[in-house]
């Protein structure tokens, strides 16, 4: 199994458009996005995003956040746990809570999931992305499932 | 690829069975809907809804909104940009909103989004349905994901 | 078609601890859960679960309540009804609410759904799982549908 781990972050129009930018600032923003809930094959492979095929179908893990509320700030997080028999993803996010907090929360609640399943951890990434909302902003991160078919070229 | 725009209402003795009533109303009662984002490939064709195999896994974006709140005028409503390299949909939904509103609204969101990623738009489609709430009603739009092997015969 | 019927219940320190822990009790811990809309082609048999693939791609409907406010009684119920052109299922969850009712408005909605589609019950499936919440809690009950790639063997 190959994954992709992105980030992205955009002011917008509306809350959808927002979002959606966030998305295209990603990367993601011309596919189809399939969300499953978050866990990885063993020895899963981290890559680059590669380009991927307009209105392609594709799993991910989304960790997303929007808000119209000028001055908050919006963080979205996603902590990747590699194992030889399996890995986790766990996704969180947060309005006007520290960043640094989220992500210490996002990787103890992954290496929690990784203890019960007595896995030991070989790599753990993370992955965040904040901002004040200045009118109406949008932050996400995502695991992105790479498969051959949505792959451009 | 290709799609079918569909629509339907119907009333319920529950939230869920209005919900599925106006699925079925809309010709996609017997099937299971996975809900996607909402990005379409280049050049995607409409299709009249052919018959779906009962049971089968479709891709679908939904709008979808129900009420047990007699008086209620409820809408859905979805907006269908196509493109040469891509194309892109908007859901919305209101309680009590004007069906005209939420239309323009839908197509200002879907046009942003084309603008956004600088692809002209061929043909824009827009469905929206919408009903008088009695006791529990539910209203849905969908552009369905046709794929072979969701079509009977 | 064939699908299992499970369920599972747990506590953890965290929400989406508990909720991880109680998929892990139903057997469905280790593979990514894509939500579907709950139909069932004709003659679906029922099987035993079988060990999933860790990571694979699992269609499924999910009911599932989590709770951290000590002593509430949190409860998840699934019905299936199995006929010969198609089945339906139907997922409902209740917090402080007796079991042996949530059952029966789940059966209850299943064979309206049913009946609104003409199709007689071959056969009825209730599954239920229900918990007095110690700390932080969670209970699901879920239809897995079985497809060959996401078996392990």
């Amino acid at each position: 199994m190959k994954i992709a781990i992105v980030s992205g972050k955009a002011e917008g129009p509306t809350k959808l458009n927002a979002f959606d930018n966030a998305l295209s600032d990603a990367g993601i923003g011309d596919v189809n996005l399939i969300k499953v809930s978050s866990m990885l094959a063993g020895n899963t492979e981290i890559e680059e995003l590669p380009k991927l095929k307009a209105g392609s179908m594709v799993n991910c893990v989304l960790s997303e956040i929007t808000s119209d509320n000028p001055g908050d700030t919006i963080t979205a997080v996603i902590a990747v746990a590699i194992g030889e028999k399996l890995g986790c993803v766990v996704e969180t996010n947060g309005i006007n809570k520290k960043e640094s907090e989220l992500i210490i929360e996002a990787q103890n609640m992954v290496k929690y999931m990784m203890d019960k399943r007595s896995v030991e951890i070989k790599d753990m990434i993370t992955e965040s992305s904040t901002a004040t909302v200045e009118n109406i902003a949008s932050v996400v991160g995502s695991v992105i499932y790479l498969e051959d078919e949505i792959i451009e070229g």
